[in-house]
């Protein structure tokens, strides 16, 4: 481990970072399918799957989406945004909880292997502000049990950031609170 | 990419699979640092870092949520669990959705660096079922306010599963649905 305390063999884990800032140079589909298959590799709820995912490359889209989302003007310079969001029709038993873990597991997944890829991503959130929640659905048309979570902003990262964990030991509690 | 479409720079996060069944061998304190360190390298809404862990080794306690976890029986077996759970005081804007994204995202680093680390994992729902809520809250002595979200179960692995996604086309839109 080095004096951060981080151990080397999981650097990818400790080096993902939110990257607000993009270059020019585009991600192709080729990478887009890799960083959707990772977000379906996360684990969910009686593998009920709700995960669905909606590729915005069209300017004019991630231009409202960057003026909308809160922190979220990086989407208009971002080459794309994937918004995740859940089917609550196809979450286990029909949970907003189930919903909102599964989605942010498969979302953790996907930043994940967008920094493994070499790329910059941030999550930029959705759920629960009912008027971010309302703008998405009505733009990207949405079903009604299709909930977005979050829209993911991806680019060429135009920033550097060191790894770090924001590790608190007093979060850890041994056996009984 | 090889045949299943699975990069194989990416192995570490295709390769995580829900691993039930445990052999000899212990955990030790400084492995489980690890854990809790890239749990927490998560990111979480406005950096709020709601979540909250309590490491179980304790062999009554583990046998307790063994018998009141839906398939949890290998907490029988499991050197340890560690419940995670999430300050509803602490979370962004004091949302419950929130609490859950940001736990889950940490979940799933904590399993991930699991894998990295050549341990074994599976996570055990808690939330939303309010009779698991409420027997981890009293078994543990949780405060009100603490609301647990799942329970990992760790372990040396005593069986070995393909990397895989679950990767399916027709969850996966183009600008809108």
């Amino acid at each position: 481990m080095n004096p951060e305390g981080i151990p080397e063999q999981l650097g990818w884990i400790f080096g993902r970072r939110s990257v607000r800032a993009y270059g020019p140079g585009a991600i192709g589909d080729d990478q887009v399918e890799i960083l959707l298959r990772a977000a379906m590799a996360a684990p969910s709820a009686v593998a009920k799957d709700p995960w669905r995912f909606v590729v915005v490359r069209d300017r004019s889209l991630l231009a409202r989406l960057a003026g909308n989302l809160s922190n979220g003007s990086m989407l208009d310079q971002a080459p794309l945004g994937i918004v995740v969001a859940g089917d609550l029709h196809a979450a286990h038993d029909r949970q907003l909880s189930y919903l909102l873990q599964d989605c942010a597991a498969a979302i953790e997944n996907l930043l994940l292997s967008a920094h493994g890829l070499g790329l910059g991503a941030c999550w930029l959130g959705i759920h629960p502000r009912q008027h971010r929640i309302d703008f998405v659905t009505n733009l990207l048309c949405l079903p009604e049990a299709v909930i977005p979570v979050a829209c993911i902003a991806l680019g060429q990262p135009a920033e550097t950031k060191e790894p770090r964990s924001r590790f608190n030991p007093a979060w850890v509690h041994r056996d009984r609170w």
